[in-house]
């Protein structure tokens, strides 16, 4: 029976890399790197250097694969109503490359951005292949961190207050209002910089953006001063870089211990 | 400067130590383990045994410390309303901790289970222990695999849907109701199986106990067929080991894609 893993690779530190993760990498004969963009071209090649990194040459192969495009804006994500075809036809995409590429005994990997659970489309997408029914295979997950808890790390803050909860949302639907019943929201895939909408709010923002790279930026205090400041050190970054990835936790004062 | 380090364990699969935790723990001269329990107990046992593993005899000093009690519900923690004293109680123990044991230029570490973010008090009561002003200290905090990633692993299934959000709550949160607007909530710290008071919904539950050890335990399926076999699991596997540590996910099918 072909086996695929999804492999959480943690999101850009390479000390985050499990020795789990590794071992998965030891076993597989061949990597499915798909490429989907500006910011993924720097990723797809920071997932070569980890290959070469932890496995000795000549132990696997390395297929590339281009991504269907979707609707997107420069340097963000976004999702339209049309990502149930755009999901169809990565299914495609990876139905090919599991039938094609993975001999019957093969182990075939993706590698996934920090944890393959959170805003990541991989499982999703295997789920979908298997339900088509055009080719069988066994897969296996092994959990990464996520960018959510390289935030809370590098602010050397908690992501909930005692006993209370966290939502972890995306910036398209912070924007319909910081979400009841919780004072402690993280946001991924905010193009929009929904944040700064939230000024009026009496909250904290933990913003980081290259959370884990040599690139890392770190932004904390009360929204209101600091939203103009990661406006202008994140605009920065973005032209110099070309794309940017950035997350933040923003917690409402009201629920103050 | 003395220096204390918050490391992140991950949340029992001693292959989901991270490099970075195992470096910050080289670096470590003494670690401070505080013993909390029946459950906690085994805790320190593993995580004497992961030093052992990582670290040459003799490189360092183990320094085991009684937490203060409080309210607590057989083989879970409850919150009371006596959090805050037992915070400062908790303070007072650390704070003695960091002043009598670690010298002027020694570095000392917390080893934490699971993400150090994630419902661990660790940080908040470091941070109260720098406002008392009695001792000073530098602090820096390695994030883990927390116990929710292991359990959307072992389960391979993201926590969250396309583009939508997830609450990450407490048992007792729950109990007042899936909250407003997610439709998937992980539920950590649930002493009293509250998934049970949701078996009138439609909702899948994504169970998981022991995670990441040779004890771990998991079943899926709709809430209403699945809450009466974890029930019975659980309450085996309590009497069986003495204490339980067990999460899961509860996705509401409205939601659906
Ligand atoms: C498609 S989601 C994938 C999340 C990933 N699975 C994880 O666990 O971090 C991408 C979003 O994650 C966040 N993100 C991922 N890596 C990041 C990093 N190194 N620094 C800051 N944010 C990051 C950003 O919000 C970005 O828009
Ligand atoms: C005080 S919280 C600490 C959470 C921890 N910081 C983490 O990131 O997993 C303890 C709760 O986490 C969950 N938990 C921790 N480790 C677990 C494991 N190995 N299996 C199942 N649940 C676990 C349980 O819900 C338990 O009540």
């Amino acid at each position: 029976m072909r086996k695929v893993q999804v492999i959480g690779i943690g999101a850009g530190d390479p000390g985050q890399l499990t020795p789990q993760a590794v071992g998965a990498m030891r076993s597989t004969d061949v990597f499915f790197l798909l490429d989907k963009g500006e910011a993924e071209a720097e990723l797809v090649r920071l997932r070569r250097d980890l290959l070469e990194t932890h496995l000795p040459q000549g132990t696997y192969r390395v297929v590339e694969a281009r991504d269907p495009e979707r609707d997107r804006v420069a340097g963000g994500a976004a999702y339209s109503p049309a990502v149930g075809d755009w999901r169809s036809a990565r299914a495609e995409v990876y139905e090919r490359l599991i039938a094609e590429e993975l001999g019957e005994d093969d182990s075939g990997a993706f590698l996934v951005w920090g944890d393959p659970a959170l805003y990541d489309s991989t499982l999703g997408i295997l789920q979908e292949v298997l339900e088509r029914g055009m080719v069988a295979f066994e897969y296996d997950v092994v959990p990464g961190i996520s960018s959510v808890s390289a935030l809370a790390a590098r602010h050397r803050t908690g992501l909930n207050r005692v006993a209370r909860p966290v939502q972890i949302t995306t910036g398209r639907r912070l924007a319909e209002g910081i979400p009841e019943g919780v004072d402690d929201v993280v946001v991924v895939l905010d193009a929009h910089q929904v944040f700064r909408w939230c000024a009026a709010e009496d909250a904290d923002i933990y913003w980081g953006a290259y959370l884990g790279t040599p690139d890392e930026i770190l932004v904390s205090g009360p929204v209101a001063e600091a939203a103009p400041r990661i406006e202008r050190l994140r605009a920065e970054a973005r032209e110099r870089k070309g794309w940017i990835m950035d997350t933040y936790l923003l917690r409402r004062r009201a629920g103050e211990r």
